[in-house]
């Protein structure tokens, strides 16, 4: 929940309705272009009147479409930020290109993360080709704390962003998360298993602007009965590679904003 | 702003909040991919306390990225719904082709116009040649009482439509807004002078679904003095003959949704 990514003390009534109004609207995406009003009531896990009258201020404000037959769906009010946020974060062409050949060296999914304040968020996705394979949300903040993506882009993250992390997760500690940090970054990767998700397993590697500064995060991601110690070898050699070629090719014009 | 585009009565805390979220949000586009904290309140005309608790909420939601130099950007956040938008909303290849060629024939900004709701929004504009020219925000609400657009949605809207926008402004005939939609809806143009806004004028013409529904409006829009009767007759003429070639082409798979 949208709600849950806001630190404790900080929510009153009115970051709260922003936060349920994210909630609800997350709900759409190209899998999913309609909602039922059933739906989006048991998903969001609100009370129906709550989600009923986040659903009229989104209509009357042109962001969601009351369908008139019980759905839902995006409305055209998005477009006034497409444009914009299409060029500030999409990835160009020649890296995407890259991505989808590691997914035809790999088999796995294949995402570039970014940093924004305390989560990462995967900008780009190519999804792997195997039947059983790993899927994130572009768009959706996502722990900082946890994965190789996390990792990598915590090795470029000032000092103050692992301290704040760690004031948010008790169980965290500062110096061991510094130290680990610091010897990913040396090493140029990280491997990570079931540190997000049980089951879920990760090679990721640091995109790096021409002044060595960590942009973004390559990484793959899929289940770790398939990242046996072999495979891992290998991945770990196409990701860093497939990192040091977009390094040089450039993301495109989102690195102005990173 | 966004709150005035809400029914007056159902404003309350939680709905104005996500109001306020939106005014601050459409401050960005991509002629202003960054905005400072005083440009934010200066714009929104809201209190710094409130645009400061508002941007820190869409923050922590991915939706808005502080700069750390007292400008905020775009959140990689809105990535959630950049894809199910454009394949919902954006205008066909070949419908902007129409578009285009219509630009360059009268010299005018032409956009599409759909309903919705109690609001017309423009899903595509190709803006025209001339100095002076007319340039909207595509994605943002705009009142459905008035102009050449609007009356064009109207005539496809359900008598309900035009008994809520008669409700809600008091100064509006019901039975002379219904005249009027219906002798522009037989004429198959509307032709207006400083309805939306003094010394703007406005050609328009319906794009209609295979069955003949009214799905968008065609609209040239431009400055008075530039929309003489004899101008205006040739506009006539070509926003009408553009907007039956859409109407054949299709506008695309927005159609699914109108």
């Amino acid at each position: 929940m949208a709600e849950a990514g806001l630190a404790a003390g900080k929510v009153d009534g009115g970051v709260r309705s922003i936060a349920r109004a994210v909630d609800v609207l997350q709900l759409f995406d190209v899998d999913h272009p309609r909602r039922t009003l059933r739906e989006i009531v048991a998903l969001t896990d609100l009370p129906k009147t709550t989600v009923v009258r986040v659903l009229a201020t989104l209509d009357a404000l042109g962001l969601i479409v009351d369908q008139r037959d019980s759905t839902y769906s995006l409305g055209a009010g998005f477009l006034r930020w497409v444009d914009l946020a299409r060029s500030l974060w999409e990835v160009g062409a020649d890296a995407r290109r890259v991505m989808t050949r590691l997914v035809d060296t790999c088999g796995e999914t294949v995402n570039v993360y970014i940093r924004q304040d305390l989560s990462r968020i995967s900008i780009a996705q190519v999804e792997g080709t195997a039947t059983v394979r790993s899927v994130v949300k572009t768009g959706v903040p996502y722990p900082l704390e946890t994965g190789a993506a996390a990792k990598i882009l915590l090795g470029g993250a000032p000092e103050s962003v692992l301290r704040q992390l760690v004031e948010c997760r008790t169980d965290l500690d500062v110096d061991s998360l510094r130290r680990e940090v610091l010897g990913i970054s040396r090493a140029g990767y990280a491997v990570t298993h079931g540190e997000r998700e049980l089951g879920a397993s990760a090679v990721a590697a640091p995109i790096l602007s021409a002044d060595g500064r960590v942009l973004a995060a390559l990484s793959i991601g899929g289940p770790t009965s398939r990242f046996t110690a072999d495979r891992v070898d290998r991945y770990v050699d196409a990701v860093t590679e497939s990192a040091a070629e977009i390094s040089s090719i450039g993301l495109g014009s989102v690195e102005a904003f990173l």
